[in-house]
Order: C-alpha cells, then structure tokens, then sequence
C-alpha cells in the first residue's frame, strides 16, 4: 500500500522543504515544451481533447441516475460532452461508504494515491489546458500554466502541508513518569489520524482546477471522500481530473468512491442540497461573497474553506520607471480579461498627479500613461488574443456594456461578444463606483488628495470589502514603510515596484499563501497550517507498557 | 524586547521539542514540597492568600467603574474579596486600544512575555493553590497539582505550539525564478503575523486555571489581547493571573490591557454581551453544552474552542488484576467528588459477568467489588476528605440527592453538604438514564448484553452525547483491538487496563492531547495545531530584490 508513497517520495519531501523556505521551487514545468512534456505532448493532447468531445464521458463505476452537461466553449463551439450525475443523497451515501475504507488506509496510502495522480494529471498537461481553454475562456498559454503545472503545484503544496502536518506529533511514544524511589510509572501512547468526514469542493468557472485542487487534494490527503461539485459551465477539467485519481484509487485497493463527481445543470444547482447534507464536514468553495454569506449561515455543520469577492488595488505614489510600470500594470488588467481574483480593479493616482523618472505627471498623464501601455500590449491581434482570452460568463460583457456610464472612459474596451479588452474610466475618490467589485475587465483611476490617502483608502476598502492583492508604486522609502504597515494591518498582500516579467496577478505555489484569510475576500489560505488542521482530529490510546 | 525570551529560551525549546516526541516531560513540579518551592512556600503562600482575604483585590490600571465579587469558599467561609468590574463595552474598548502595539511588539517580546509571567507563576503555586482550593471545593494536594503546576504546563504547552506554528515558515525569502537565458526574477518576500483580534475566555467552576490557561497564553502568543471572565464562583485564580501577565507586560513595555479581568455577578452575567460583540473574534470557553449550543448560535463572528458536556464510560470486560481494577476505577470515582470532565459515569459490565483472576464475577459481584474499593478508599476520614474535596456548586448536591430513584442503588454517597462520596446505581442498558450526563458524584453500572454491546454502547454515546475519556478493562486481545477502532472511530481517547497510580481521569501536559475535538464534548485539543493556526494570519509584502 506505500508503493506509491516510496516512489513519490523525495517530491513530497522537497515539496515540505520547499514550504518551509518558501523560495522558488516547482516539480510541474510551466512551459508547454515538447522537450519537457514529450516530442508530440501538443498534438496528442489536442486530439485527447476532440476525441472527448460530443459523446459521454466515461467515469468507471461512478454513481449515475442521469447524464448531464451543456458545456459551451467562450472560443465558439459547445463541448457536446455529458457526464454521469446521481441526486445529492445517492452521492453522500456512496461517498460515506467509502469512508471507512480511506480512513483505515493510513497515511502513508492515501499521500501516495495523491501524488501518483498528480504525476499522471501533470502527464496530461496539454489535454487539461484544451479543457481548461475551452471552458473558462483562457488563452491556450495560461490554460496551459493555470490549469495544469501551477495547478498541480498548489494540489502537491496541499498534499506536502497535509503530510507534514499529520507526522507532526510522533504516533506513538513511551511515557515514563519517575515516581521517587518506586518504580516509574510507564504507559504506551498511540496516536490514530482520524478523518472528519464527506468533504465538498465548490469550483469556479474561471480557474476550475487551479482554485479547487488544494482543497480536493488537503481532504482526500487526509483521508476524506471528496465530492466535486463543478461549474456548470466548466465541468470537464474537474471531471477529468475525478476519473484520474478515482483510477489511482482502484489501483491502490481503495475505493473509487472516495473522489465523487458532483455535476449539474445551470438553474438546477444541487450545491446547497449537498452543502447542507449533515455528513459535510469540509467545504471548499471559490465564488462569490453572496454565496459565501449563505454557506456561513445555512452549512453550519461544516468547516468552511473560502475565496470569496474582494475589490484589489493599485496605489501609483511615484516612480523612477514609469513606462515600466505602466507596461507591467497594464498587462495585469488585461490578462485573461481581467477575471483573475488577483487582478487590480482601482488606481489611486493624487489628483495633483506624482514624480517619475519622466519628471512630474499629472494624474490625466498618468491614466493616459496606462492606456497607452494597454493599447501597445494589444496592438497586435494575435497577440490580443493571447493576452485576453475570453470573457468566461455572458454577464461579464453585460456588466462591461453597462459600465461605460460610471466614469469618465480614459480607455474604451475593444472587441466584441466574449472578447474584450479592459475599460479604463477615471473616477473621483469620493464616488462610491470603485467601492464594491465589478467583475471583469473594468478599472477605475480613482484620484485621491494625495499618496498617503490612496494607501489609506486601498487599505481600507481591503479590510471592509476583502482584496487578494494590493500593489504599490512609490519611490519614497518612508512612505513605502508606513504602506507596508497598512496593508500588513488589512491583512492583504502587498507588492512593491513590480515590473518586468513579474505582475501582481501571479501567486506561486510553494512561496506565496494565497489568499490571507485576515480580510473578506477568504477565510482560507494556500497553503498554511490552518487549511489542513481541521480535516482531521488525533485520537489515542494508551496502556501500560508491556 | 527580548530579553525575557532570551531568559526563558531553553525551557521554550524543551517544550517544543516535548510537544513533538510526547513523552513525560515537565518544568513545574507537581509536588508540593519545600525543597522544590522553598522551605516556607507552603506557610507564605497560605499567608498570601489570607492576606487577599475581606478586602479589594487591587490590579493596577484596570478599567474600574465598579466593584464586585462574592466568591464563597465550597470549604466554608466567604472570601470577602471585590474585584475591579466594568462595563462589557469599556473592556472591548480597552483591549482594542492594546491591539496595536501588542501586534507590533512581535512573536519574541510576546512569547518572552508569556514565559516569565508563567516562571512567576509558578513560584507562587501555593498562593494559587488556596485560591484554588477555596474557590472550586478541590482539596488542597488536587488544587496545588491542577490549579497550579499542571495548569502551567498546559500554558506552556500553548506557548510553544504557538512560537513553533508562528515560526513553522521562513519569516522572509529570496524567490528566484529562472529566465531561461535571460537574468532571473528575483523578489525578496517578507511575511507577517498578523494577529485576528480581540479574544475571550470563558473559565468554569472547577478548574478554572487549567481549563483557561491553554487559551489565554494561546491567543496573547499570538498577538491577541485577552479578556478573561472567570466563573462568577471562582474569580481569585485568574485575578491573580491577570495581574501576573499585567505586571510583566507593562515591564516589559507593553500595554497592561493585553489582559483584561470581566467580573460579573451570578445573574447579572456579561458573558453574552462580551461573546457577540464584533470585536471579539476568538473564544475559549469550558461549560455546558447547552451554552455552548448558544455560543455557536449567536457568537458567529469569533472562533470558537470550546470544552462541553460529555459523558464517559468504562468498559469492565475481563480483568487479570479484579482488585486492582476495582481499586483504580474507585479512585477516578471519587476524585474530587466525580466533578472532573474526565470522571468516568457510565460503567458498562456483561449482564452475565465476566472472568478474572479471582475467578468468574457475575455482574453484582462486580459492582459490588467496586463498591467495596470506593469504601476502602475513603475508610479514614482524612484521606476521604483530601480525595473527595467538596462540591462546587449546590446544584450539584440537589442533583445527587435527587439521583438515588434512578436505579438500583449499589453504593449510598455518604457525607453532607459539600462532602459527597459516589453514589452507584445499577440500570439496564436499555434505560435512557444514562444516556445523558449527570455531573458529580454519580455513577451508573450499566448491564450490557456482553463485552462487546458495551464497548458498542460506549462508542455511540461517545458520538452522539461527547466523551473526553473511556476506559477498558480486558484481557481478550481481540476484543481489545475491537475496542481500539471502535473508540477512535467514535474519535474519543481510550485508556486500557490501568492500574496503580496512573488514571483515566488523567491528562498530562506535552503528551495526552485533552479532548480530541472529534466528538461532541469540545471542538478544542488541548494542544494542537488547530488550536493555534486560528489566532493569528500570515500577510505578505514582496519587492524585486535590491
């Protein structure tokens, strides 16, 4: 049963050591290369992509009542694909009867059974970004590094935190208690990892594997079923990744109903059924606050793991590179559209504009600073296209259609349908517009009296309405300390004079927690202590040394 | 800022290091002698606590608009001692206006903190030990071990979980991502620990420094201020707690309102108030389950740890030491009158008896043999007395005095008022009476189709109703190793055929993990990871390397 476990080993224990330094490290290569991924890794994995499509697929032994799935690629076609689905109870029921089974695998079992899938899922890489692609809208490039490598980063981070956690405290010990002249007392101590229960992860649309492998793999590492609820309209990346390590778990003499596929139709959501159901312990959800706000009040009996709304922003004090900056910031509005969690949504320049490298420059040169990097970043179609993606939801281009009226437009978005490049609109500090999230690829340059208060205000829209990230442009050291202290105090990561090839948007595995926790935009964190600690519980057993 | 950390570093890193290989270990001295606590410490810290008697309890620069206190010695006379009292929104305020310099003050200033106000402590174990005694009815021996040197060590059980958590990751790292020919991405990333917020603890009747020690150091550790609110029957302990950790902070330049007393009257409880205030963001509470029940219900913003109401059970099902068997189990009867949430009640026995080495028992000769061990026990008035203490609480005695109609009574208590030795009633297994708790002096000897119907029994009560303990007796390895899953699927610590000096009811510090969480008697573990991960975030700040 720990085959796998010795053969995944010295990953996972770099993995561990890689955490603890939290410098750069990654066993899954980012880049798309048939070097690294094998002479013809690009064409096979399109054609496993197309042979899927238009036809059932197939999930060995899954629980099924009914198929479902009305996939639409954002780049045209629909997928065609339908998928094996069951009522909520039917999937509980198979999921609990897998329970004790995972349970009594031990440790050292069910690590393996993770990183072997990992192996095989990262294997697989280009199939996962045509399905990654074609059901969030990304550009092949990011569905590529997205869906697969980094992905399968933050799944190993999640399998490597839960390890080390789980051997934290020795499993066994001999406790002796000296009692003077007598005899000491001598006592046998062991200790079992038990499980907490069914656990439910709640994917996303846009990052369908990235924002739900950590907490898949942090459950099934420590040894609970997991239900896979996706998307409705990006089911194929989690499904493929289900029949994985659902085979893994076959293979291994473990149940395959420890890892369930929980598929629905848009306007027949099962998710509330199954978050509500009194055998979910663990819920793992990535969406909006509002559907936040109800799993707080409705699944009470679960621990709940969340990436929620926030609003991120930019703070432009000054620069001694201003055309870097406004080329390194103006790619993370444009990137994938805008609809990362991490990317920036308000630019607090000061109305009496800042210093550069450049001399001084208002706040309009500012603005047009940006939209000219933005222009130049898209001239060229091909790579627009690249850069942008697509719009994942219809409502995206909805809410970008209306929010032209919002402000005074510094950049108009370009392109139609489910291609758009970012709006651009300059708004006054005191508006209330750049207060609450405005999903897409929408920005507001919000001017404020000075440097200071645009820190102060970023930090404090973070603390009250939740940020994943928060970027500062400043070339004053004492200014620079005193961000630092606000944003630390709002519990949002902050990033300093970026530019070149490295933006705010990105989040590596093993170095970056994801997400804080110390804000509204999520009360989990990829990957600490805390992700894990409570998908499992110690229990002993102690008896007089023999 | 550090010194104090300097000072106390080696005892920080043996408890780290104990916490991970959970052997015995221990800096406190568990007995009460002059040779470890100083020739007089005994007579001195009898003459402290007269000392403290019939007058004000002064704690410098606490929040005072009133004074309270009406503390009645279980042993007989009143204390006469007023605390400072106020409002529940003046302690919020107070504790809110030391948040940010308690954060600031960093992980070693904090810990130093905690680790000196724990040596002074210490030194003062027979102060405590008759505030102790005088407050909860637990006789003196008791009061000395529990209130004093063993509550310390699960203080410090809490302060090196929290320094090793807080210091688990790199505190800053160099992240270096390769550029294939081109120079690397170099980012120096800088982490914080961002404290959550202010955090309240809620201490019980009877153990009111051991069961609040684990949470108060926790949450200081970590950056949050600390409002402590004693039970209104047992103030003195953590009075003298309080001003303790209020003397070393301000030494050591923090703000004394790090930790704050909340006084209250019986009646005129402000526990609710201070409970669902939106400040307070962590609570440690030990209690009834039903409170409990209302915290989860009504203080949804904070963190709850919490110890509740269970029921424990004993398995007797074999015994190849039938005297010392009866001998061990009368002693976690008696002790401290049944009153410890350890304290076994539910003794499930084969309604056809069982083999031991005095040959077969039928089931009456079994109970009738721990009957017997119970009066042995407590024969000599003296040792009856320095074993049973007194009750805490007057509920407690109306409860055994209401209790004798339950079942077939096997063993009368004996003594009047406060004093109450075991009562032990026989019922059936089928009867609901001992499905529930019943707190004190009572036990039921409970018949069970056989061995492994109890060991079923106790298991699913263990589930449903909560367990801290269980205990088996046997000699049937099988059914030994039945026991074992059985009890740790039902997520409750089992301790197996003890004898001599070592108890059920026992729990020692850096090696037994207090209450496991699993099961509903708590939702804390004294002390793991999970009780310190929700104390505080990590929050990051990220530049290009200089």
């Amino acid at each position: 049963m720990t085959e796998l476990f010795d053969r995944h080993r010295p990953m996972l224990e770099a993995a561990a050591s890689a955490l603890r330094t939290r410098g750069y490290w990654t066993p899954f290569a980012e880049v798309p290369s048939g070097k690294i991924y094998g002479e013809h890794a690009r064409e096979e994995g399109l054609a496993s992509y197309e042979s899927l499509l238009n036809k059932p697929f197939e999930i060995a032994g899954h629980p099924e009542t009914a198929r479902l799935g009305a996939e639409l690629s954002p780049f045209g076609p629909a997928l065609g694909i339908t998928y094996p689905a069951a009522a909520p109870g039917a999937l509980i029921a198979a999921g609990e009867a897998a329970r004790p089974a995972l349970a009594a695998a031990g440790i050292e079992a069910r690590i393996g059974v993770c990183l072997e899938a990992l192996a095989r899922l990262n294997a697989m890489s280009f199939l996962m970004a045509n399905a990654v692609m074609h059901t969030t809208g990304q550009a092949f490039a990011m569905a590529f590094q997205a869906g697969g490598p980094h992905a399968q980063d933050r799944a190993l981070e999640a399998v490597a935190m839960a390890w080390a956690e789980m051997t934290r405290f020795a499993a066994e010990a001999r406790w002796e208690k000296p009692q003077g002249k007598a005899a000491p007392i001598v006592l046998e101590k062991h200790w079992r990892v038990v499980p907490v229960g069914v656990s439910l992860a709640i994917g996303c649309n846009t990052f369908p594997t990235w924002n739900s492998y950590s907490g898949i793999f942090a459950s099934l590492a420590t040894g609970n079923p997991v239900i896979v609820k996706p998307h409705p309209a990006a089911i194929l990346p989690l499904a493929l990744t289900v029949r994985v390590l659902r085979a893994v778990l076959v293979e291994a003499g473990l149940p395959a109903d420890a890892v369930l596929l929980a598929v629905d139709a848009p306007g027949a959501e099962i998710t509330k059924d199954l978050a509500t159901d009194p055998a979910v312990k663990l819920i793992d959800y990535t969406g909006s606050g509002a559907f936040g706000d109800w799993l707080r009040a409705h699944a009470r009996q679960a621990q709940l793991f969340t990436e929620e709304t926030g609003v991120n922003s930019v703070v432009i004090a000054g620069s001694d590179d201003f055309a870097g900056l406004c080329a390194n910031l103006a790619f993370s509005l444009a990137l994938y559209s805008g609809q990362m969690c991490t990317a920036p949504q308000n630019i607090y320049v000061p109305a009496g504009g800042i210093e550069t490298d450049q001399g001084p420059k208002s706040f309009d040169e500012v603005a047009a600073g940006i939209a000219a990097a933005i222009d130049a970043l898209l001239a060229d179609p091909a790579r627009a296209e690249g850069v942008l993606g697509r719009l994942a939801n219809p409502a995206t281009r909805a809410r970008l259609d209306a929010a032209r009226g919002l402000g005074r437009v510094l950049r108009e978005s370009s392109g139609e349908g489910r291609l758009a490049s970012p709006l651009l609109l300059a708004v006054d500090g005191e508006d209330p517009v750049s207060g609450a999230e405005c999903f897409g690829p929408i920005a507001f340059v919000v001017s404020v009296p000075d440097a200071d208060a645009g820190i102060a205000r970023a930090a404090d829209l973070a603390r009250e309405k939740g940020a994943i990230t928060a970027a500062l442009w400043d070339t004053d050291e004492a200014r620079i300390a005193r961000a630092i202290e606000a944003f630390m105090a709002a519990g949002v990561n902050l990033s300093i004079n970026l530019s070149g090839a490295i933006f705010v948007n990105q989040s590596a595995g093993f170095s970056d927690f994801h997400v804080t926790g110390a804000n509204p935009a999520g009360t989990a964190s990829l990957t600490d202590t805390a992700f894990v600690t409570p998908r499992f519980r110690r229990v002993m057993w102690r008896r007089p040394a023999a």
